[in-house]
């Protein structure tokens, strides 16, 4: 587990936008599990971050300076330097947003990669059908409340784990899944969420979207229906492990129930469902279907703070950090 | 582990063909891993076999009498009553096969069940491609030397493990994969697999299809290259376990890799990919691209001999019982 003194805050002097450059000033940042992974020294689907570098990460700004670049003073908009305050771009990577659509923030959540990554997990990778069962773990966070609302979206049955009572009453209530429990409050081990499972989905799943990994995957894995589908979008329980975590013990049951696992990176997907995530998810937010929450923390200088709680999971909803006012 | 001890030999008398019945003496009888399955008291894909109850398998026969019954004396019959030298049939579950297209013996072997578990895994399961790399473990056995082969005629480079020095050279000689490599002689553990690998597929692998589970499915995920895919076939390492055995601890790796493990039960294909298959594999026994050997054991009375030594490898190729002559 990393400690906030492996974090440094560093000011520097941000140069005045060159010919075609805007300057951005940061309004939110992302924490994101995932980032984890960007601390491990070793080759994966994004580089490692650097040493004495500024970490990356999805952020929301305003442009506020340009000196002939692509945005005008005022634009609002998405991009993936955050970790900072401000900072100057050609505008690569960058796109407007509308904040009268939905707030500044929703474009880092539900309406964001988060809220994509929940639709590609279910919709491609798992291929929900209608009708179905699903498990969510996981749920009361940015992927995970998204994929529950768009699974009861699409007429199935939605089991959620979270890891706390007020976690689980903001699923029962406002994400409006069939039934969430405490996994905390579970009984121990992989048996206590089997048998919460079996209770709340007396006739197995049919899909699971994992964020968690470990227990939770392994339960998922028991009560899953024949030729059942795991989305692999995290595990969150594992990131920190200084050892090497147990695998699923029980995974030869996928030979006999014909179950898929896949794991998924978003980013491989987000040009071709983007259109489609981006109005499928205006009509259920213009029905009222989906909701989110978000767990705000002030201060760039917090920033360590608030991705680090992520693992303790300090956040309902997404997770964000407020660097500065939103006009 | 189960013991010769375990099974009885019950000498009962075979009744009269009814009317529209044949009596079938079998000549062949298959023992297949997956019976193991059948042998714990639970609900699966097949239900368990029942004490005082004669086993159930794959079996060639001949038909000698027929009271006006779906087929001549004299014809070769496949079926799935073995386990017994004698049995009487209306004809359900029986089709007759050409000893002269092929010895009776391949239909329980390269051309029958297991031959087409290699196809399904492979075409349907891993989708694999031509120019790919394959890793086959358990390759020296009944699905595993034909999947090696049907991966070669596909144009794959093919990297199998086997247990022993003689399947080692079985595979390299016969089969004509690309590297096999000896995995009691691989260093010990996971570690030991992942460095054969390495050697033998410095560029990763792209399919690997696990009969085998534990540290070769392990291995198999370290190694994967980006979007490989697993073909869950079987998991003979850990059939015999009596206590959980240890999940693949790097699973994870399926979410950044992007990769699919899919188990399968070739019996839900069998209707769908039958045509192809034997199509394809007269095609490629035509060709001199399939080669298959046996392990021939005498007598109904070595069956759970023959059985139990599926599971200490005593195989190459498909252990068979030979219950009485051929014609």
């Amino acid at each position: 587990m990393p400690q906030a003194g492996d974090f440094e805050l560093a000011t520097v002097s941000v140069p005045e936008p060159g010919p075609g450059e805007v300057l951005v000033r940061n309004v939110y940042m992302s924490v994101d599990p995932y980032m984890r992974g960007r601390m491990y020294d070793r080759p994966s689907y994004v580089p490692p971050f650097q040493l004495g570098q500024p970490l990356e990460g999805g952020a929301v700004g305003r442009v506020i300076a340009s000196n002939g670049g692509p945005f005008a003073v005022g634009d609002a908009v998405l991009g993936t330097q955050g970790w900072r305050e401000h900072f100057v771009s050609d505008g690569r990577g960058l796109r407007k947003i509308d904040p009268e659509a939905a707030p500044m923030s929703a474009y880092l959540g539900a309406l964001g990669m988060p809220g994509l990554t929940a639709y590609v997990g279910l919709l491609e990778i798992a291929a929900l059908a209608p009708g179905e069962t699903v498990f969510v773990s996981g749920a009361a966070g940015a992927v995970g409340s998204v994929a529950c609302q768009i699974a009861k979206a699409m007429g199935c049955r939605v089991v959620a784990s979270a890891g706390s009572a007020e976690k689980v009453a903001w699923l029962e209530r406002e994400a409006g899944v069939d039934a969430a429990f405490d996994y905390k409050a579970a009984g121990p081990g992989t048996r206590g969420l089997v048998a919460a499972l079996a209770e709340r989905a007396p006739d197995g799943i049919d899909v699971y979207f994992d964020n968690v990994g470990g227990e939770h995957l392994e339960a998922a894995l028991d009560r899953l229906n024949l030729r059942g589908r795991v989305a692999l979008c995290g595990m969150i329980a594992q990131y920190n492990d200084a050892a090497p975590p147990t695998g699923p013990r029980n995974l030869a049951l996928a030979i006999g129930k014909q179950l898929t696992l896949r794991g998924f990176i978003v980013s491989r997907f987000a040009r071709e469902f983007t259109p489609r995530f981006v109005a499928d998810m205006a009509r259920w937010v213009g029905e009222g279907r989906m909701r989110w929450t978000e767990t705000i923390v002030d201060g760039i200088d917090r920033a360590p703070e608030a991705f680090l709680g992520l693992f303790r999971g300090d956040n309902l909803g997404k997770m964000l950090v407020r660097v500065g006012p939103e006009a």
